[in-house]
């Protein structure tokens, strides 16, 4: 049975610590509501959840749980691709920068105005798209969707179009 | 059985008139393309597929080919409304203003920091949703993905979503 899920924004504010540190997470005594579960606990879960790959296309990323998220992955040994906008990556406060010295394989879309995309795609078969860009604003003050999907029909499409971008902007 | 796809975008450049004038558009000496379909050629045919309802909630609105659309519907008697962001709906080249006039049913989102969606419900069973804003720059010059589905588990979300943001705007 296929997953399809919507989730708005913006979010509730709560304590993640438990999606990054479940050990430790119980004796957390920061002011933030525990326990509770929220549209942007439940995006950081479903990208918590790859275990082999995760495909990144996000014209801006300066949200520092999103941020943490991804190098968890990456100290766990997912192999993570990053595609982000070429002018928006030069920003004060993107992650994009800390994502690459961390290791993470990042390349900038040079072939359009923007690249305009917020997608992932985990373990090349969950597909997580919206109007959310990876930003503390959109995720706390916006009005915002993202869609969770499993259905090969619209996952595929994703794949593909990371891949020929992917290429595309191969700076060697 | 489901209908499922995605459009990526930026399209190519071709003439639409066929959509908006089937009768006339033979005679057609524009300097356009002719008998092209595109992305953005398919997401108009979508939206003008609508026979009774049309919802919009859309941050920004500036395209003159998706707002002779939407007006030609008004004119056949879809029943339309249009949410939209209170910022952007003031600036210049936004057609909020010109729908608006047309006696289309009009409202700005006061509630939020921006209202940052960009999705369309047709005749209460499809949605089209994404990242492209609905201005000339996501079309033609930026990447972009749209959405197109009518899985019960992903439109109703966005159809209850979009009564709770009409009410909570309505201005009386
Ligand atoms: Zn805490
Ligand atoms: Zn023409």
């Amino acid at each position: 049975r296929p997953l399809n899920k919507v989730l708005f924004f913006p979010s509730k504010v709560a304590c993640l610590e438990h999606l990054f540190s479940p050990k430790t997470a119980r004796s957390c005594f920061c002011p933030l509501p525990h326990g509770v579960e929220t549209s942007f606990s439940r995006l950081l879960r479903h990208l918590l959840s790859a275990s082999s790959s995760l495909d990144l296309c996000v014209f801006s990323f300066s949200n520092m749980d999103l941020s943490r998220a991804v190098l968890l992955l990456h100290q766990k040994g997912v192999t993570i691709r990053v595609l982000g906008d070429k002018d928006y990556s030069a920003i004060t406060g993107s992650q994009i920068g800390v994502l690459r010295k961390a290791g993470i394989c990042v390349r900038c879309d040079s072939g359009s105005v923007h690249m305009h995309h917020k997608f992932a795609v985990v373990d090349g078969r969950l597909l997580i798209t919206g109007s959310l860009n990876w930003t503390l604003q959109a995720v706390q003050s916006n009005r915002e969707n993202i869609l969770i999907t499993d259905e090969a029909e619209l996952v595929q499409p994703f794949i593909e179009e990371f891949h020929r971008l992917w290429a595309l902007n191969d700076p060697a």
